[in-house]
């Protein structure tokens, strides 16, 4: 028996399904626990360009948004809901001004990508993340994901974008 | 004789290569025209991202800066000179405030791409293009080039980065 829950152990952790088991771990929808993007899906930096976002004040970050076929695909067509299988990444760096474009240009105007900051992704799959509204939200730092406590507010606030399931970046032709 | 400079004229119409033409035509190198990129290349929007800019100021501009493979493969290798065959997009909007974001923010925060403004390209071939550092330039408003006039400045500017070959946009992680 010891060995068996030392073999699930093992499974799950390598699976990095910890804090990504939500409803299926046996609790009841109600107490349904929000499941987590807790891996980088694959080959995203590969991914084709949904659009690029600014965001000033506290965030201070320049950003592209990138998106799988799949995501591409329900982009270009106006599929809504996104399909499952759809995955949105948002590569954010640090609004950072470029001396090096502002001497040539002649004046400061230029701001570039500083220190990559978080990369986050959507990731819909009706069943696993249907607690929140079909879409897992993940958020990483150096590699590591963020804990459930940070990742709380992500549904709420996404929520509130619901005419377009829950997702804020529209596509840049 | 008339009915050849007829076809001639026809043929490079068609082509568009008027503003294209550089040192082939026949002139000395000393005299040697600039030549621009004329035509857009086929299926940019598909390429994969180089980085992000935001241009203040009058240009007052968020794009997106995408690559063809051998773009993305010399970027990633850190090759200089670029190779031929580089080819870099630069998709230019306008930097808009987002109402509706920034609602849901609940404060003003956020910008995202505005209309589209214009798209820029940078095409390496170094025989076609020997009379400005071998890159040939390209500005497309609505899906049209513009003149030789506006396109004047692009290689002395370009040409203060000599460093990291003209280029100006470093690879985002």
């Amino acid at each position: 028996m010891k060995r068996i829950t030392f073999l699930l152990v093992v499974v799950a952790t390598l699976a990095g399904v910890f804090a990504d088991m939500g409803p299926a771990s046996g609790q009841s929808d109600k107490q349904a626990v929000p499941a987590f993007v807790t891996t980088i899906p694959p080959g995203y930096r590969d991914w084709r360009l949904i659009s690029v976002a600014h965001e000033a004040g506290n965030l201070n970050s320049l950003g592209a948004v990138l998106g799988n076929d799949v995501a591409i695909k329900a982009y270009r067509e106006g599929t809504l809901p996104f399909p499952d299988g759809t995955i949105i990444a948002a590569l954010h760096y640090r609004h950072a001004p470029s001396e090096e474009n502002d001497r040539i240009f002649g004046r400061p105007q230029s701001f570039v990508p500083g220190p990559a900051t978080n990369i986050q992704f959507m990731v819909k799959d009706s069943t696993k993340y249907a607690a929140t509204g079909g879409w897992g939200f993940g958020h990483f730092q150096y590699g590591k994901p963020a804990d459930a406590t940070f990742m709380k507010p992500c549904f709420p606030c996404h929520a509130q974008e619901k005419a377009h399931d829950l997702v804020f970046t529209r596509y840049a032709p």
